[in-house]
């Protein structure tokens, strides 16, 4: 199968990489390097397992001639920092929206119309019962990042039902794991690599959250769109318990030696405007196809620890 | 009370318009009279009771300097024409989802926190239970115009979770009568016009929808805005029924005296690719806020009719 990456250079996209050049697809990937790291394929394009394109997927034009010869997208790249669009309006926007939008119409141009597509569990917004499923309504994303992942998704849906694509849209809950590039255990680790004795936790800490390791989001990924066939296909992705932020800064600094750190909270439920201080999903949809997670959210947090306490204070 | 409508020379805005002057607004009119008729609004503007600026909402530049001293902004500003998505992708895009940025990008910057938005039933998809709750969920809309509502949707709830908006969402059902510029009965009188003896039909005329005269819509927005004070208020406006397409046709054939004229279906479930042929909204939540409409479904076709054949035959 032929296969495009968007955002392959990013933490999931070259998890998915790796799967998906074991199973012998040919893989393009697509990634502006805004947040991901050459290095993390850079095995596979040394070795010719991969044809990587430097390109701004902002940019349609760019994109167009790259989509020939295609099978299949899976669209991983976006802003990935969150927090961002507290302060920056129109990133989420342009990187995440419009990308979508470029990416659906560069595949229809060229007569692609299979996608995968990383949405996120904020798109079901506050207030939802947990665990939540699929079905949940309305939903309410109260972060930008947010809206562009449910404004992804109505993208996807539209050209599904007007243009006869076939798509398999996932709602990550926190995916974790080795080369994470952001999220609280990547910066709790940086917080103790700069000073050993005190580490600041936004909001109160009773922040509770599901964790799924990037090898099971990866491996579940796969499995789902080899297990389904509807026109549009929608999954819940993530483990079935939760972890609290207090437990996490608790497993970091036990982790990483620096066990005379005092935990600083800053307070109030959340760690910033937009998030979301309590989630955790159904994945009831995802086990009914057979499927289990081999990390469940605490298990998932303690060996995403150790490696990226590995991969970070050995820089 | 200062308020902004966008979109305020249309079909929707105008009515909204005159009970907002009615009732002693002081308005502020923004339309590209791309599809909005400045005669509308004449007599407003000609009397001194509204400020008119035709700009276009895709320059935030434009909009920016419009938003200071205002209260709330009612943003009506949308493409009118759903089935265009099917040829020219990116119209509800950039006329949509970027403007409804725009919007509330401009109203951030001014400091101005209260928006009313005319959201659509669209969002819901195909396959909902009908009459459809509030509450439905997944909404995986099929028509772009539909993805550009729901990314405007997620715009503002993560303006609200963000940045302390507050909102009023409403999910419209198919709004009919006087001044309307598009939509079935619009359609069905021109092509009687060019041709007397034969009205083509789109589809197999089953399609059943829900109508709402557009006055009963108006009076439904500023009672909810009244009756409710959440950061984000969802509602559906509609009627309690639904009318077929087939009576939609007959009505406006009695009406306009074409008796003989021979009604022939394209044939086929739906219109165009992305249409939905039955929708049905529940307007439980409207109706606890005590209010009720004037017109269920076929009568406001009908009162719908006589009032365009007027409109469009005395052209």
């Amino acid at each position: 199968m032929r296969v495009m990456v968007t955002g392959g250079a990013g933490f999931i996209g070259s998890h998915l990489i790796d799967r998906l050049v074991s199973r012998g697809d040919e893989v393009t990937v697509v990634d502006n390097l805004s947040s991901g790291v050459f290095d993390f394929i850079r095995k596979h394009v040394d070795d010719g397992s991969i044809i990587f394109h430097n390109i701004d997927l902002k940019n349609l034009s760019d994109l167009k001639p790259l989509m020939h010869e295609i099978d299949m997208v899976y669209h991983l790249a976006a802003n990935a920092d969150i927090r961002l669009g507290t302060k920056i309006t129109d990133t989420d926007l342009n990187e995440g929206t419009i990308v979508t939008y470029n990416v659906l119409e560069a595949m229809r141009l060229a007569g692609v119309s299979k996608i995968a597509f990383s949405s996120s569990s904020v798109v079901y917004g506050e207030g939802a019962p947990m665990p939540t499923p699929e079905t949940h309504g309305p939903c309410i994303p109260i972060s930008l990042y947010g809206a562009s992942k449910q404004g992804g998704e109505g993208l996807i849906g539209s050209w599904v039902g007007t243009f006869g694509f076939q798509a398999w849209v996932f709602r990550f809950a926190n995916i974790i794991g080795r080369r994470g590039t952001h999220g609280v255990i990547f910066d709790f680790i940086h917080k103790l690599k700069s000073d050993p004795n005190r580490l600041e936790v936004l909001g109160n800490g009773l922040q509770e959250k599901s964790y799924m390791e990037v090898g099971d989001c990866v491996d579940a990924i796969l499995h789902v769109i080899e297990s389904t066939n509807q026109p549009f296909n929608l999954y819940n992705l993530g483990s079935n318990d939760t972890c609290s932020v207090r437990r996490i800064a608790e497993i970091v600094i036990e982790e990483t030696g620096c066990k005379g750190a005092s935990i600083e909270y800053t307070g109030g439920d959340r760690g910033w405007a937009g998030d979301i201080p309590k989630a955790r999903l159904s994945i009831d949809r995802l086990k009914q196809l057979g499927f289990s997670v081999k990390y469940e959210s605490e298990d998932a947090v303690a060996y995403t620890t150790r490696a990226l306490i590995k991969e970070i204070m050995g820089e």
